[in-house]
């Protein structure tokens, strides 16, 4: 029988946030040596001890002088001072003699065995370092919750505070759970592909998130989903010093999801559910007066979590306001629909085509780790609205370097992993040029192209002419002058298990009643060429089974045959070779690059175009298989 | 007999970085366990070893189906499914079992013992997570160069990438010289008040740079300057395995500046002197082939030639571009002149004064190395430009980002260490506000204020009807409705040595051969005050030794009185108390904070005026001592 839950109280951001914020903070403050400092944060304002400098130097090479002994000198009227007594050699740095309040720069005098030439008079204090040019003993040098990077090492140092007193590092504790979880690498390639097994690396970006904010993260060992085992634990823990106690996974309302119901048992629970998605399925409370941040099983909901409750609560510790990422507008490329109630977080990925600064989606599942590691960006969609119009422009917290962002090529279009090949060869030029690609099809990228919305489309669009991409960039680009240069020839063809165990031989077979497909989404370019093909043979979309079950790329098509979801699906043979399947090949299709003529001078597709016609690319393209370079970089036509 | 010393060959920062540059990589390339990663940058393209997930699951709870078998259900035409045959329970992340391939959520069913009613029906994959949604195996998922942070933990992780190939990081050599350097700590207090010894801390900084890159840095003892020592260190460190050489200090063309000379001989020196400042004795060579950088004694001159060139040369052996700071527009509140011929860097506080984002800049000197550590943004004056007028926008390079800047109060005017304290209680409240003081005196933040580059000024004018401020500010901001707040009464007096050797007892003393005198600047409220009780004596500033050796602040003036340049300088209580000086009270002062009546109602003045009318300041304004709070946080008098 199948236990029901419910969230039990959820909670806006800011509100679950005021809830730990009330805890008093468990941070101690210590006395650190300078040098283990690095990270720490200020307790208390630091207060120069010493004045620095803490004496009168001089601040040039030459010769210490009594200021006025100089006056009147001038190159038609030097005059000779006796080294010793009235003049005195000084490096920089050093001591100035007493008696003396000036120097006279080397390159203004004449020196002698006994005595000095001075061609020019100083006025007193004259390249003198006066004290506390720096510093002044008791002058605050920084204040209380000023994080100790290498400016404020030095400031500290200069100002003889050698044992600043700062917070104590926080400490964390991580307590992984559920019972299909496993540690990372502990686990066969069949238990990952039955999904038996699940390995655990929360924890290892947790750990690396505490990190930055300079604490400590210990990690327990994978607690089963068992009731008693995890309240064991979390009591155990409660009692050691943790600064701040992480549970993660069964967070949620389902049957396995226990943590929730034994903080209430244990101790109290402020909020069970977050309005922020991911990071929904979160909770917070306290056992023992220690604050537990119940942090969701999905990586992304489990980052997001940590990052809107735990971070600014460790900040909060050590009297510092919550970071703030840069924000920019953007340009949406499409709507962005989103389910009022909850604040949602859109990763994605940015490039400034012309003056639009324009943002382009990243997959939205909270399983998605790799659209943490490939944003751009953020986009806040409020829990009021229903979504964001592409007509407005939409503010975005920047993940990254604005300056770096305005060295990517943004390529919207078709999905090929030698966009990959070009991203990592671009940023191999040791300029800040890369590519950031967005998969939407071949006509999804003619379009974003059309608007102005993309430096580069990737397509393969056959016409009926039977003539690649001519076509659809003239009807679909006019009056936008394009340039279409040649990436690659791909081989199309049917993807199948090793062993084709359907005997399939051609596309006809894709009607036989024991056969499933999978299709490519409308637009791309597979599937008109799969149409087109169809067509041809006068078969009807209705005969073929999972005709409409669509994947977004190449591998994801492969990935769909190689786990038995479907018998066969259209693709390239890179992609099969890939993922060590069949490949029954239907014919060549040609995947060019559509650039807007008005970029083609840009440095950053200049340097791109460089890359497609040097060696190196069609290298490592050839060794990921199935492509042919007949015409690569060549412009294979353009439009006006 | 003095040995003049010249630059041997002063480049300029480009020529000095290519001439680095062109070395080939010394950094090798290793396997390393995810865990140890944090901070490495990829050697090569990560690819997707697993896909992920790598089988389908669940993405909901609730009981899996097969989707065609509930067609038709509804809230009026429920279907019942029996379990462990037609449905089967899942929770989320589970394996979705044989012959089902959808999800109904644990909502949208009524469950029964042997079988559960569908209330709505799901088409195929409805809540199924797909192989390979995040990323299919042989994916490229990170490109060379990208550095490993948190996220990147994670789609490593998720991508089976277990042991991602990285380059090895980087190993530095620091080399710290100087006869008179000795490490931090170990110097008396006599030894510093002397300049006979200087603590050596850049060593601190740089090595804080270096860890900051994913490197470390090896720091050797203080080498004194001796050429055969030196020479025999630096051949020394070339039969070790660093990556790179770091000197410091004797890199300039004094007569105790020996590195230069040493590498000529033992290796090559591409460049002797950096056409920038701070920052011009830098150097650069190589010896057996490893790269020396020279850096110069200064800490500011270290540490910008280390980001000038060192942080770039490490960042391109990992195919990196150099790293750039956002940049903004801010208008100048003065005239910044500099030399043509030296690419010039100040450091500058930024405040968000109405719509201007307003930069103050911070002292100059290479020795201040506060002023790293309390600059918001750097300014790069070019070398051919003879300076930036305030009449035009100025391009800075932020040091912190905006959004902290943005909730900054600056505070331009005259100094007083309940400034800094001011600034530590905002800060404590864990809102984003801060306080970022520039002093240049009561006239100058007037002047400031008038313009609109200030939210507050500073001041303690004396008018010449007796009355402080008032008469001042009417007159410099007229139509600019002002507030006049009340921050403190200070003692002002003169500041003599514990003992008043000269036996300073009044003004007119100061008129005497035997005695020096040192200065605040014009526009300052203490020199104001100095003018009108020296009019009031019957004193001319001629008859005055050192009337016209100025200081900034009362702390330098206290300075100076105790390190021996002057006998007497008129300055407040807390300044003589906070140096141990003897004070002759001369009388009080009235010490306001002016405020253009427009920001008053500004949260970040709001939170400002709370904090000066609460009992946590006046405790610690009474701690520094010299204070009277008689009608502190009052607003003394508005202009309109």
């Amino acid at each position: 029988m199948f236990e029901r839950k419910v969230y039990l109280n959820l909670s806006t951001i800011e509100k679950a946030l005021a809830a730990f914020l009330a805890i008093p903070s468990p941070l101690g403050r210590e006395r650190v040596p300078l040098a283990q400092c690095l990270g720490r944060v200020l307790a208390e304002p630091a207060v120069a001890i010493v004045s620095s400098p803490a004496y009168a130097g001089a601040a040039m090479d030459g010769v210490a002088v009594w200021a006025e002994d100089t006056f009147g000198a001038s190159l038609n009227n030097p005059k000779k001072l006796p080294l010793g007594q009235k003049a005195f050699w000084v490096n920089t740095g050093h001591p100035m003699p007493e008696g003396t309040n000036a120097v006279v720069q080397v390159e203004n005098l004449i020196p002698g065995p006994n005595e000095v030439t001075i061609e020019e008079a100083v006025y007193p204090f004259r390249d003198v370092r006066k004290i506390g040019e720096d510093l002044v003993a008791t002058e605050i040098v920084l204040p209380v919750g000023a994080e100790i990077g290498p400016y404020e090492l030095g400031a500290l140092a200069a100002a003889g505070v050698l044992e600043p007193l700062v917070f104590t590092a926080p400490l964390a504790l991580f307590i992984p759970s559920g019972s299909e979880m496993a540690p990372l690498g502990s686990i066969s390639q069949k238990e990952l592909q039955t999904g038996v097994k699940l390995p655990e690396f929360n924890s290892l970006m947790i750990k690396a998130l505490v990190e930055k904010l300079g604490g400590h993260l210990e990690v327990w060992p994978i607690v089963p989903d068992d009731p008693k085992l995890l309240t064991a634990t979390l009591r155990k823990a409660a009692l050691e010093p943790f600064d701040l106690i992480i549970t993660s996974a069964g967070s949620s309302a389902g049957a396995k999801d226990f943590w929730p119901g034994i903080l209430v048992e244990s101790g109290e629970l402020f909020f069970h559910g977050l309005k922020a998605m991911p990071g929904k399925p979160a909770f917070g409370g306290l056992i023992d007066g220690k604050p537990v941040l119940g942090l969701p099983g999905y990586p992304v909901s489990a980052v997001l979590a940590f990052e809107l409750l735990g971070e600014p609560l460790i900040r909060s510790w050590r009297n510092q306001s919550p970071s703030q990422r840069p924000t920019v507008n953007v340009k949406l490329f499409q709507d962005l629909p989103s389910r009022p109630g909850l604040v949602e977080f859109i990763r994605v990925r940015l490039g400034l085509v012309g003056s639009n600064l324009v943002a382009a989606p990243l997959p939205r599942g909270a399983g998605v780790v790799s659209s943490l590691a490939r944003a751009d960006a953020m986009i806040r969609i409020p829990a009021e609205s229903e979504g964001l119009s592409a007509d407005h422009l939409a503010r975005a917290e920047l993940l990254r370097p604005l300056e770096d962002i305005n060295g990517a090529i943004l390529a919207i279009g078709s999905h090929d992993n030698a966009l990959a090949l070009l991203d990592g060869l671009l940023r191999q030029r040791r300029s800040n040029y890369s590519l950031a690609s967005a998969h939407v099809g071949s006509l999804g990228g003619l379009l974003a192209l059309a608007k102005g919305l993309t430096h580069v489309a990737g397509c393969h669009l056959l016409g009926e002419d039977g003539i690649y991409n001519q076509k659809a960039v003239s009807e679909r680009l006019k009056g936008q002058p394009t340039r279409v240069i040649r990436l690659v020839q791909r081989e199309q063809g049917l993807m199948v298990l090793k062993g084709n165990p359907k005997k399939i031989q051609t596309l006809t077979d894709l009607a036989r009643a024991d056969v499933t497909m999978v299709n490519r989404q409308k637009g791309s370019g597979t599937r008109v060429l799969f149409d087109y093909e169809l067509k041809k043979l006068g078969l009807n979309p209705d005969q073929l089974k999972g005709y409409d079950d669509e994947e977004f790329t190449h591998l994801n098509v492969a990935a769909a045959v190689l786990g038995g979801r479907a018998d066969v699906g259209l693709g390239i043979l890179a992609a099969a070779l890939a993922l060590n399947l069949d490949f029954i090949p239907i014919g060549q299709e040609e995947y060019d690059l559509a650039i807007l003529a008005k970029f083609i001078e840009d440095p950053k597709i200049v340097a791109l175009l460089d890359i497609i016609r040097g060696p190196q690319f069609i290298k490592e393209a050839k060794a990921l298989g199935g492509y042919g370079f007949e015409r690569t970089g060549e412009e294979v036509f353009a439009t006006d």
